[in-house]
């Protein structure tokens, strides 16, 4: 957007000359004395040594008596040794061994007279049956070495070797200052044109996972002072601060300008994507990190430039990143000019890993939580092709991805529904699924890269759902179809239907703004062939090209008032307290590839789709019918 | 020792049965509602589900004017349309489009005229440059399944959905009961016959990392009614209540009658070791878990018995144990009747990764601190042999056991100091040293065990260190020896010397209690030869037999009063306080074998060596001269 960054800086370049800047300035981790108790993942600033023996006394290692074994030379079988009171006293295990004592006889080994005399027939050895001083750990031992983790083990060996205080490396205090005139604390009521402040919350999570502290100051509007006045306190408090927002070139963008009154600026402009207009600054020793004002901007940010100085505070390796290879689904432009970060979803469809990109849009927050992996596009790299094979950072387990269904298809809010249900009947089991429409779910099932399609498609000669496409587009027979529910489609109008619609025609109407869903879905082939029977110029319905992808967005639509009418099945018009005309009643079937089919995951589904729990939830939606839901359709 | 459990219960089905009857007693987990904020990490509880749309408002996506897109329509570049003011709206990127606008055409393709109106030379396609409400996120739409983690991303869709509180899954509370009353609270000067409690602190640190909470309550004495009232005080407040101590058979054990006189014990004797007596009782839906007093025992119990009903409680699929295949160093025996966990050291030696038995002691809670990993010895099989390819349970990562320098051979406190130096010169490299004497390290050499033996072996013949030795056990030369220090050898005696000892041959002397180090150390060699020379009979010796594995911990006996003279090194007297008859200056070298000599490890350590800072630490400890550390000793 003719922005000119005044820097396009290689990522790697840029961090290792920033953490070199730091360190010049004196960026250091800071040290703090804690008690042991809670020092179970800190990390030790210094050596830890023993300030007593463990164990601290001898102690015998058995019930029985301690003796000096001088005492017991000499008694064998034959010739028995005698012990005079004074010359023994009884041990239980765990007691301590008597000034001038030696060795411990077992209860089990000795005689006990009457005259208080005890009649031994073996001698003993100097030191048998104690525990010495020591055993476990000596005074002086180094127990931890500087810049190791704590155990709870080590914790336990710290107590008795009588340290009950370390030195650890001092959690970094990150501060976070959220900038903006438009932003305003989360609420569930903002009003048009307040964004709400979540990136705080997003990035205090992260930098608690990764051992920092955050500090979330209050949010300053837009003025040079006001920003310069915070972050000069949060630099003075913190060992770290975040500008968040403002980071651009853009008019009202002063954080540049904010970090030069008061330190320096290393680089405003970083050759990543999304991320470039990142500030790397700071005030003498500080840190100060401009940090892009859309979410997703502002993790990746965070994670390739924050996190490698926290990781140099912290002084432990940082956590190897796990890489996996897998297949695109879909082909990645990327531009030259950057490195680019694109979330990607992934699953194991028979053995093969794929990864489909997901939105690439810096606002959309859902991407990230989304994500299993990060594939990483190097600078200088125009992107992928489908198929082709590429490196990912995974976000999750393999183990995970090894159980997750995934679905691909026609949207509808039930399936959410079962993946919940799924999920909740075995905590191991997951699914993920995409909404391309019910063309594009047997498109990505014909390709290997889903387990299940949703589908509802009309065979307008025959009037039979789904059943000619099946034949058309798995003629050998290699899926399988589930009836899962009959749905009312319908059009979905503003309550109280103000525009008076009341049949499919209507959206023709003058002043009436249609809102349709996606080329390929089940729901526009309808539309498009209810505009052909009733011979609607589809080009003389206002709004007819805006596309939405899915029911719930187009209900959004008009529930927001943006647009009068749109097609969606009855559940959705519900969910938004729409009026709802019914059109028709439509077959959603399942399609499941048969190598997916024997799987835990397919197989728990089935059961999920034909209970009790399953029905009830549909009927709380709204508009469903449930007669044969988890039933085999023949389709030859 | 002769305690008879009333069960011998194999693991698993223990495991199984003890969750089964906490089920029907109605063990599930808890919930709680929490802020979004505090939510990373938590489990949902429910699905959650957005309240309101993100972006909440229809946005402009571009810096330009809003419009009516009907009144473009028809513009083109030879029929321009003027915009009359009124008919547009100015909006920068991120402003609500005003009411009855539904396009945005960009700043760069408008002229603005001197009369307020605006010349357009193209149409606007309706919703063109306009982020739609619920692009991101739907009202009604599931953000997160039940019994999911929460990520920050996640945390950053809720907020913007509008959630700000959530459901999820309480951690579970465990109260922790330490009794027994020889047991006190953690200081540093306990008195003989005092056992430090510090059982509890790592208890509660194995819980915190598995997402529960801990309680600990104050020790309670070997009362019957005590321990009573407080397990029913912790069962009443805690959804789980570790017992600990009091679960053998012995005579102050109650803790197994006051389980049963609360609720009941399923099985009281558990075939693992260790951690045989340990009690699975309950009082109604509160697991209430006896757990044997010595701490590694504890550890094992936790694990296997308590942490499945964390897990359970958690709802999430227990993190997977990773397992992997190394080469046991020594043969392990194993009882039959149970399964064992014995801890291991592990190292990679070439490419081969080693595992070295740790001590099996219940008592010993270092052999915890310093395992990489568990050797799970099925109940059934006796043991395995030295060389055998075993399955090890990691407790860590094995790029660390990659970084790891293994050191075996003879003791000097020293080989801590330069395993931290290394550590902390580069904070990826990690030295493992073990005690085992200078023969012991030769042969761990020889059998590839170890990169690196400390050695200092003096030839009674010609009067040199090493050499000779290298000679005979390195005739191919594959090794190096390196010069690491000269150390003054001598015999350790109480401050003042109250026994009068002048020379080495004074241990003979009628009182003296002396304490020897064990077989194959170069010190007890070094003692065996001046007996030798100075015309000593050993068996005259009294408490030559009593034998320790260290400088310091002969050190430690003679400082306790519990012997009166042993040979070692300076440092570890002046570390004691005591007095040192010096015999001999001894060349400690370290033997390093070749396929090691060039990786970082080694390279790093050759660095530390040669350095000042070493140096100086050996200054300190006192007794050593360091004239050319690092040094290549030709042996040939």
């Amino acid at each position: 957007m003719g922005f000119e960054y005044l820097t396009n800086i290689p990522l790697e370049k840029a961090q290792e000359e920033y953490l070199s800047l730091l360190k010049n300035n004196g960026f250091t981790p800071k040290t703090e004395l804690i008690p042991v108790f809670d020092a179970c993942n800190r990390v030790t600033a210094l050596p830890v040594y023993a300030h007593i023996c463990a164990p601290h006394y001898a102690a015998s290692a058995m019930d029985g008596i301690a003796v000096n074994a001088r005492d017991t030379f000499g008694a064998t079988e034959t010739t028995p040794v005698i012990l005079k009171s004074g010359q023994y006293v009884i041990v239980d295990t765990g007691d301590p061994i008597p000034e001038h004592c030696d060795a411990v006889i077992m209860v089990e080994e000795l005689v006990q007279n009457e005259d208080a005399t005890i009649t031994i027939h073996a001698a003993a050895a100097p030191w048998q049956h104690i525990r010495q001083i020591g055993e476990d750990i000596c005074v002086g031992e180094m127990i931890l070495p500087a810049l190791t983790k704590v155990s709870p083990s080590a914790i336990g060996a710290m107590i008795a070797g009588g340290v009950l205080e370390i030195e650890v490396i001092r959690k970094p205090v990150v501060g976070i200052i959220p900038t903006g005139d438009e932003i305003v604390p989360p609420c569930i009521d903002p009003k048009p044109g307040d964004i709400l402040e979540f990136n705080s919350s997003i990035f205090s999570a992260m930098l608690k996972e990764w051992g920092a502290e955050a500090v979330v100051y209050p949010i300053v509007p837009d003025k040079f002072e006001q920003i310069q006045e915070m972050t000069a306190k949060a630099s003075d408090e913190c060992d770290m601060v975040i500008l968040n927002a403002g980071s651009s070139a853009g008019r009202e963008d002063y954080s540049a300008k904010v970090i030069e009154s008061l330190g320096e600026v290393l680089y405003h402009g970083i050759a990543i994507k999304p991320g470039k207009p990142a500030i790397l600054g700071c005030r003498g020793a500080v840190p100060i990190l401009g940090v892009p004002g859309y979410p997703v901007s502002g993790i990746i940010v965070i994670e390739e430039l924050l996190k490698p100085l926290i990781d140099h505070w912290m002084k432990v390796p940082a956590e190897q990143k796990q890489y996996v290879k897998a297949v695109l689904t879909r082909p990645i432009v990327s531009g030259l000019k950057y490195k680019e970060f694109v979330r990607v979803r992934m699953g194991y469809v028979g053995d093969r890993l794929m990864a489909s990109p997901l939105s690439r849009g810096s606002g959309v927050v859902t991407s990230f939580m989304k994500a299993d992996g990060i594939l990483e596009i190097p600078q200088g790299l125009e992107g992928y092709e489908a198929g082709e094979e590429v490196e990912i950072r995974l976000l999750c387990s393999l183990d995970k991805l090894q159980n997750t269904l995934v679905v691909i298809g026609s949207h509808d809010p039930l399936l959410d529904e079962l993946g919940n249900m799924l999920h909740v009947a075995d905590e191991s089991l997951y699914m993920s699924s995409s909404h391309v429409g019910s063309m594009g779910g047997i498109m990505a099932i014909r390709r290997g890269e889903a387990h299940i399609a949703g589908c509802h498609l009309l065979d307008t000669v025959t009037g039979e759902y789904n059943l000619s496409f099946m034949k058309k587009y798995f003629p050998k027979g290699d899926v399988k179809l589930i009836r899962c529910v009959g749905r009312e489609q319908g059009l979905m109008v503003a309550k109280g239907n103000p525009l008076d619609i009341q049949k499919f025609a209507d959206i023709a109407k003058e002043g009436v703004r249609y809102v349709n869903r996606q080329k390929g879905s089940g729901t526009r082939i309808l539309a498009d062939y209810l505009c052909k029977t009733e011979q609607i110029d589809m080009a003389s319905v206002y709004g007819y090209e805006r596309e939405e992808m899915t029911h719930t967005s187009v209900a959004a639509q008009i529930a927001n008032g943006s647009a009068d009418a749109g097609m969606g099945i009855y559940s959705a018009a519900k969910l938004y307290d729409l009026d709802f005309i019914p059109i028709c009643v439509e077959e959603y079937d399942l399609i499941i590839s048969d190598y997916a089919w024997n799987t835990p995951m397919v197989q728990q589904l089935m059961q999920v789709l034909k209970s009790d729990i399953f029905r009830q939830k549909l009927m709380e939606l709204g508009g469903y019918t449930v007669d044969n839901a988890g039933e085999l359709r023949s389709y030859e």
